[in-house]
């Protein structure tokens, strides 16, 4: 990552944090907004307003004029389905901090995630005049499909055997439907050319599958204290992961025994994570897990040079390369 | 009522369950569309909905061309809070069935919840072309305004006196504000026109206030079979209702040292609801919200008179006399 990237990455970062959060303070009753300020300051590191910002600017550069607004709302949608998912599995920590049931309470957190989504739509509407209503269309869709790919999830937590394909709708759902809308509503700012609409979508929902098998994999072979979240923490909670999923379907044997037990027990003991780390490289799954990452990085990579005659690609690619190679 | 209007209403009910219904069954997964299903066959008059259409009517009636999807969306963002206030509450029945968190779970609750409101925003963008800003922002508005609300009167339930200044905010935002953006929504499908839309925005303002203290009213006089709760359920939970807050803030002595412990302890036991009802009457609090209702029936009344020139304002007084007079 070139230096010029990483300041411009900070540069947006800091912008989008102290717009939210300089909008939360203005706001009563604090009883809702404060809880809301606290979660913002926990982290993160806002990269789908970043990314949404960088599609608009590949297609026509005009930096008195970013879509700064409707990058903001889709950075609340995303910290809004992280305050309601965080209930729902009952995390502890984001961020190496409390979320925000834990720090406040659910009743706290429910009301909370709901004001950040309208403020979402409140920031998706500000200032909007060019292709607002497939631009509200694309930021709904995501919204729902986030909520059904949290269901299939939820879903996934009593079945005894999830397969590929469904692993892969769940992401697809979950994760890769935000980073596409992402992607298609950073280019309908500035285009209605479907192409370009389309095939960033689909780079979008391509980085997104890679990112969220990163985060399978880094919860196993990432370093616990730049990933905010202890080593193995999927495994102790029996999460279908990439590679439960793909362990299951290769183990055999006395192997096999073991995973059954893990995922009939929903999760394992915090002594144990060594030993399944272990069995995971013996099965394979951490290659198939780094085959299939640089598999959709070439994917998403080649949808780039599809469009590099007519947008500038560069930071995209630069991006890309920062999820793929991230370490938390 | 006349009969015409009674059929009226039962035509628009009966056509926004059948559509809204009918989209969830096609929908999956059943996890998060099953529930959505339940909740919405449970009941529901939907007022909202039908007061949108006589909005938009109002202004001019073209009847194979009614803003049926902005109604659905209104509807639908209604019953977004009731899923999620019934858990912040602890609710157990609501139109004498089980809450959507009881019948199933709070986890599935909260999905359900945001799926709905995902799917009010679809509705509301569905052929919207003429507005289409200005209804955006109505809607996300009442929304923001709604979790206000409910952020108050969750602070209510700790709090030790609630003026009747704090009352009548938290109702303004908890109730009044969705039924004020009805109105305007309503009024913007069909003009631009702003003293229109605004005038339309405070007579549902008003009667969105009226129905609130009749609400509380209900609690304590109403028919327990029609009502669909049992009565006295406020007094149990201690909820401060513009009965209890005017009944605080009028006893002395004795009378005074009751509310105070009712208030105190967070409820009474059932058994003593008689006692109170009883008290209330004794307190001329019963007759003071009677007479609050009449004045605010009184003030719609004549914002509708100012209307009654420029817009048909029949139906919204037999609605605005359905609302008043409501013993459920």
């Amino acid at each position: 990552m070139s230096k010029e990237f990483q300041k411009l990455l900070e540069s947006y970062k800091s912008k989008i944090n102290e717009i939210v959060v300089g909008e939360l303070k203005k706001r009563k009753p604090s009883s809702l907004y404060r809880p809301l300020i606290y979660f913002l300051n926990s982290g993160g590191k806002r990269l789908r307003s970043i990314l949404l910002l960088l599609c608009s600017n590949a297609i026509s550069r005009n930096m008195t004029d970013e879509p700064i607004n409707q990058a903001i709302a889709i950075e609340l949608l995303h910290n809004f389905t992280l305050i309601h998912d965080d209930i729902m599995d009952n995390s502890e920590k984001r961020h190496n901090k409390l979320t925000l049931h834990k720090k406040f309470d659910v009743n706290t957190a429910i009301l909370a995630g709901d004001a950040l989504l309208a403020l979402a739509y409140e920031y998706l509407n500000r200032d909007l005049t060019f292709n607002s209503k497939k631009i509200f269309e694309e930021f709904t869709t995501a919204l729902t499909v986030v909520c059904e790919g949290q269901a299939l999830d939820k879903e996934f937590e009593t079945k005894r055997k999830v397969s590929s394909k469904e692993y892969f709708e769940m992401i697809s759902k979950k994760t890769g439907a935000l980073i596409k809308a992402t992607c298609k509503i950073g280019a309908l700012t500035r285009t209605s050319d479907e192409r370009i609409v389309n095939k960033l979508g689909e780079f979008g929902e391509t980085m997104g599958i890679a990112f969220q098998i990163q985060d399978d994999l880094l919860d196993v072979i990432g370093n616990e204290n730049l990933f905010g979240k202890k080593k193995g923490s999927d495994l102790v909670e029996g999460k279908k992961t990439f590679l439960l999923v793909n362990a299951q379907k290769k183990a055999r044997g006395k192997k096999l025994d073991k995973i059954e037990k893990l995922i009939k027990n929903k999760g394992i003991r915090p002594n144990q994570i060594k030993e399944f780390i272990d069995l995971f490289y013996e099965l394979g799954v951490i290659d198939l897990a780094t085959n299939e990452i640089s598999k959709l990085n070439e994917r998403a990579n080649s949808i780039l040079d599809d469009l590099s005659d007519e947008i500038e690609v560069d930071n995209l690619r630069q991006f890309l390369s920062l999820i793929i190679n991230r370490q938390n």
